[in-house]
């Protein structure tokens, strides 16, 4: 069995031992709908709050912390560290649907469309503490003992709020503004997804207290990985197809989302071409087809396609340069380069 | 000196205490606005977020939480509790604020209201985890030794979400629905309020290492202390003046707060009676002052005041039985006692 398909399986299994213990945390308080708001979002209830079984998300995160755990011999303790960021990766994305007002994720209502702002805020805060709690009651019940496991997500956990605070503000900024570059765009994925990513990886070296330069090789891995996928995705927003993603082809682009793309783009447009992107991406609500075709053709006018295939190779390389930084196996290894070959598509040969 | 004097004065003494530590928590971090947020809610920065020295708020549960840890001799593990439940009531204030529409509160703008609704949530959501954090942080520096404690706040934390979803429920339902009625408004300001009171006051003595007889004694104490409080400021918004309370008079009913008087009227009225209260509370928008008084006179006419009186006084009288329970001294008592009759003024003779 080549590496992929060994990650694929294992992570099939560690998705369900995931799932387990999520129903496990949610099951005993179900008779107050506020859970349940949390079993449905993570695909164990439907919108009347009855059981069925549907895609609740990939668990990659958690799935990742458990492998990690696994390889240093420390499951028991990665368990409730892998559940914790599975909980608040769930958390956030309660809240950025209502940032984002999106209906749908996952095929399903997003948690304010079924039961009102004020509930998607309010469940998603419980979620929150739940990321708290199940680390508490694993130290508590002497599963974990390393006293910075907590602190350590806790600090990352800050991280990705900062990372949705910066997106605001880039979100707010017109093209052009100091406020909206390169450089913020990332920082914002080096908050908002590397350092969660980073917190399954280390999180679960420190739940298994490896050594300082382990714990840091495996914080690499999480950023470098991180920040390749997030460019990655943006990527794949504006070059892949429909068929290939399931979601419409240019979606950020009709969305005028400032994402990498797009901010790279505009410092290399010419001044003339500068002020069509702007005036494309100032105007009223969103783009139509044909606003969204101009501005991809601006993208491959300065090759942007290109320079974004560049930087993910450089990211997927650093990741895979951690990943043989660490004490592991080559097998082991060759899993880790597997999951970044795996994680980062080529978006135009989806 | 009085107990009430020594309370007083001692409360005082604790609210520079957790000043001082909340600024601790906020001000290495304020270069991001996000933390900003959170310092100016807390009144330490004003709307530029410059540095002012302005009403925050009481700090009366933690200045509880850090007299109780005085007295059992633990007050260095005291204060990460004490701060813990402060910035956790400060989170759920600064979300209430949004889900109330509410635009000012202890006299300055709410936070959702300066940055917006997107920012409130989110800037919320990193306070909430501060009340997580502050607790590691103690756990890791050895100052906190009992693993019982954070997972014992988490779940009063928990409670008090139970209670906003409740509140919500009872928003929704009308009055004369099975879904609005006394018992169900019991069970919201026991969640809601009390275990919040309960987390200072078990909190602590958790945190002490106290007796599990101790540490019940402490819960009731916060229990009962936490349900006569909450109908007394109900009380309060329908009975006492404008001059003696700096809002507005009859504001929860110009509202049409569906609180416990109305709760407990709409129970004794007459058919006639409760269809006319029932049309004062359906009607849109806010209750003009006619109405109002329209409304309190239906109240006062099956004596809701007197019947409101003697519940504040059955809780009053049992948190005081409660602090008689507690293995401290007559003084220590009378200060508790003192704390009871402090907190619940007679809303007539304010």
């Amino acid at each position: 069995m080549d590496s992929a398909a060994q990650v694929r399986e294992r992570f099939k299994e560690y998705a369900s031992v995931i799932d387990a213990e999520l129903w496990r945390v949610f099951e005993p308080r179900l008779s107050l709908p506020m859970y349940g708001h949390l079993a449905y979002f993570m695909g164990f209830l439907d919108e009347d709050l009855q059981p069925v079984t549907r895609y609740g998300g990939k668990r990659f995160r958690s799935s990742l912390c458990l492998m990690f755990a696994d390889w240093y011999g420390a499951r028991e303790a990665g368990v409730p560290v892998a559940l914790s960021v599975e909980l608040f990766h769930n958390f956030t994305l309660m809240h950025d649907d209502i940032f984002d007002g999106d209906t749908y994720r996952r095929g399903q209502k997003t948690v304010w469309n079924v039961w009102g702002t004020n509930n998607a805020i309010n469940s998603g805060d419980a979620q929150s503490l739940f990321a708290n709690q199940v680390v508490a009651n694993a130290y508590r019940e002497g599963v974990l003992e390393n006293a910075q496991v907590q602190c350590y997500l806790n600090e990352q956990y800050l991280r990705v709020l900062e990372g949705q605070y910066i997106d605001f503000e880039l979100t707010n900024a017109s093209l052009g503004d100091t406020k909206a570059n390169d450089d913020i765009y990332m920082n914002m994925i080096q908050c908002k997804t590397a350092d969660l990513i980073s917190a399954a990886a280390k999180g679960a070296g420190l739940a298994a207290d490896v050594s300082d330069k382990e714990a840091q090789a495996l914080h690499n891995f999480g950023q470098q990985l991180g920040i390749a996928y997030q460019i990655c995705d943006d990527t794949v927003s504006v070059w892949a197809s429909s068929e290939a993603t399931g979601k419409r082809a240019r979606g950020d682009i009709l969305e005028k989302k400032k994402t990498l793309p797009v901010l790279y783009a505009y410092e290399q447009l010419s001044t003339d071409e500068k002020e069509r992107l702007l005036a494309l991406y100032n105007a009223e609500g969103e783009l139509d087809e044909r606003g969204a075709r101009e501005v991809v053709a601006l993208l491959d006018s300065v090759d942007t396609y290109g320079e974004m295939k560049r930087r993910i190779d450089e990211y997927a390389a650093a990741a895979k340069g951690a990943a043989d930084a660490l004490s592991l196996s080559v097998a082991q290894k060759d899993m880790l380069k597997s999951i970044v070959d795996m994680l980062l598509p080529d978006a135009k040969k989806l």
